[in-house]
């Protein structure tokens, strides 16, 4: 009988409702501030930019919430997503370790970010909305969007990063196919896009400008609402059918993980593999490490402030507490577009204050030296963010090696590569590097923050 | 109880040999000639460009040949692969019929070439051989043979057809990525690119003229042998395991297809569903129909001759009896690279001239209207190839509407368009026409043959 290489779960298996971790934490993370008042904000202060069924999510302390039968009906077009044992991977290091990745590149669009952005469609439909409008850093989440608004009929309307926008023409056609309009940020079409290019027309934008947009467009138009790809509660609650399937199928392997590693950008796709983890850890059944993996460029948590900032760069958006960089501060154009965002989600942060996680930071020539083995030996070529989790992963396993330890590593592999493939040229060309960290603008950034 | 989406077979019920159509067939194809005698070629005559394991395959009699371990390991990467039930496409269609799809998209590469890249290469290196050349068009073939020569650890060098390595440059990069090489085609490296060069500079090559270089290498190089993604026997024979894999699909799905509709380019995609479907077809065990779709611009089955031609542009190939336009007719560049060849598989014009399958031709303005509306629906934006059969199949289940029908009708889609994009990007443009066959051209080509 030959070794396994995958776990897939039946239709029939797959979780039906959703994991808040919050109520299973020792405290409570701080609410968002309103910016003017500096008092929590409540539900009305969120009506204009998000529907009343996410907002409540967004606060719910309940444990788990259920998933409409109309989203699993969605999910079911990919979901449950398999598991794979990296066996090949495995033999190429000479580990002992046994290495196991939760794959989400099956998905429409090749990322996780569906898992979200097809509730939040759902929701939004469900209220009366026609019309949602998003900011997308490499494309990920604006292809999810564009997919989700085409299942439920919303019109879809994306700011994309300049950087990525040029980088990565292939997104927008993705984006456009599934009936979406694209739009490069900074733009004209919005005041705060206006500030921006009047100060610099050059600009390559960034994220948090992306947001300022999306989210102004969103405010002051009719029928319309904003949705965000990240950095959330309810963004991150969605994205825990990951963990809550890879757990069901760590049972058919029988077996438990030692380490689990994910890439951190906004913090979506780590939260929604390691929060169903850390639920078993803080029941005491079992005992994992939980590592989150950031670009050296964009390293939020290990060099970060944890204050309370705006989540974009026009300052529109509630105060987070989070790790964050500072709301002005730019990162350089790395090609992981989807890490490069100055702030973490306010949950997260909260739980590496907690000291329930790790994190630590890898520059960009490691981690696409790892996506290229990895896509050598196991065939799938990785999205540069998820190379950060295969390099920390790889970096592990070569210290079992050395210790002869069999250690179990988990580690999310949220997307391909299909729309990326210039990076990974560039790279084999030897024209990466890894960026340097502007550490005088970085200080004065982070000497900006309350 | 939730209506099922997909059926998914476990990893032990994932069929271990391949089916040969041949032994089935009321009398057998005609043989390939030797060029020169023309009597039929033999084992010594394939020795310079095929491992003799594969020599065996292409001219077995036996019906079944088992699937080496080595090559199911790594099938499991990604088999067995899913067969969908298209419910969301056939209530957008209104259709009282039942669509499935068989869905190759999910291999490392996005469509079905690495069912038989693999065995290619394990067969290779089990043999000593140490180099694989080969010829692709849009790339789809050319990146399965670059990830099967990285997984047995293989060189491998690519002569891509101009107009695609043009078009689609991601390609290029992923087959790199594997760790291939990669020459426009025609180039200045062999015999056969520089006639088709010094006749016309800006040639935009054809899959003729890329296998004339691809054999030209292989023959005159040491250790280097040569390999085809579709046409020849022992490739359909390899693709069979779609067919086997969706037989059993439908067994849990309980349920029988009365129409069967996939792209034919080469025919592996087409031939590797539809023979085992055939098979039970021929024992009285169902009795579907079954279709195969192509280009308008390249229709070899509906408008080309049946008879002894060769498989590439410079003649240095066995001659073949099949349907063709000719091997120095070059089809217009239309976005579905691997339909643009002059040939059919023998195997599958064999199995056509003996009245078993139908076949017709289809512009590509009513394929990508078909593609997008089965991404806006489906979610997975279909290869410009199999938009092919989903015309067809949509065709079909309109047909079921106006009658009132429930047929169950089953499509191969045999991959994804992540990396064909810019052509959808042309579509929704309105820069996709149907390309008007050169009458006078093609009659000229038809007039060449004996």
């Amino acid at each position: 009988m030959a070794e396994r290489t995958k776990y897939i779960l039946d239709e029939a298996d797959m979780p039906a409702r959703w994991y808040n971790v919050v109520p299973d934490l020792p405290e409570p993370p701080p609410p968002p501030l309103h910016p003017g008042t500096r008092e929590p904000i409540g539900p009305d202060d969120l009506a204009p930019l998000f529907p009343q069924a996410l907002i409540a999510q967004e606060v719910t302390t309940e444990r788990y919430v259920d998933i409409p039968e109309e989203v699993l009906d969605v999910y079911r077009l990919w979901r449950p997503s398999p598991l794979f044992r990296a066996r090949r991977l495995e033999k190429a290091l000479g580990t002992p370790a046994r290495i196991y990745y939760k794959y989400e590149g099956v998905s429409p669009v090749g990322s996780h970010k569906p898992n979200t952005a097809v509730p939040q469609a759902f929701y939004n439909a469900a209220e009366g909305v026609t019309r949602l409008t998003t900011e997308t850093g490499a494309g990920q989440w604006g292809s999810a969007l564009a997919f989700a608004c085409a299942t439920f009929g919303l019109e879809c309307e994306v700011w994309q990063v300049r950087a990525s926008y040029d980088q990565k023409p292939y997104r927008k056609l993705m984006m456009e196919t599934f009936g979406a309009t694209v739009h490069p940020s900074p733009s004209e079409l919005t005041a705060s896009g206006r500030v921006i290019l009047a100060a610099d027309p050059a600009s390559t934008g960034s994220l948090g400008i992306a947001i300022s947009e999306a989210v102004e467009q969103a405010a002051q138009a009719e029928n319309t609402r904003y949705a965000l790809g990240s950095v959330l509660n309810h963004v991150l609650l969605h994205q825990t059918i990951i963990g809550e399937e890879a757990l069901k199928q760590f049972e058919l392997a029988g077996d438990t993980p030692d380490v689990l590693v994910g890439c951190t950008g906004g913090g979506s796709n780590f939260g929604g593999l390691a929060f169903p983890f850390l639920r078993e850890k803080l029941a005491g059944r079992m005992d994992p490490v939980i590592r989150a993996v950031e670009p050296a460029a964009c390293p939020t948590l290990t060099r970060g402030k944890y204050a309370y900032d705006f989540g974009d760069t026009a300052g529109l958006t509630p105060l987070l507490k989070m790790h964050t960089l500072g709301h002005d501060f730019i990162p350089d154009p790395i090609h992981a577009g989807g890490l490069r965002y100055h702030g973490m989600s306010p949950l997260i942060s909260h739980i590496y204050e907690l000291g329930l996680i790790e994190a630590l930071a890898i520059g960009q020539e490691d981690c696409f030296a790892a996506g290229v083995q990895f896509a050598r030996t196991e065939g799938i070529i990785p999205a540069p963010e998820p190379t950060h989790a295969l390099a920390a992963c790889i970096q592990e396993a070569l210290r079992c090696k050395e210790t002869g330890e069999d250690k179990v590593i988990l580690t999310a592999l949220c997307g391909h590569a299909h729309l990326d493939l210039p990076a990974y040229g560039a790279y084999l060309a030897g024209n990466i590097s890894d960026h340097e960290l502007p550490e005088e603008a970085l200080a004065q950034s982070l000497a900006g923050l309350p």
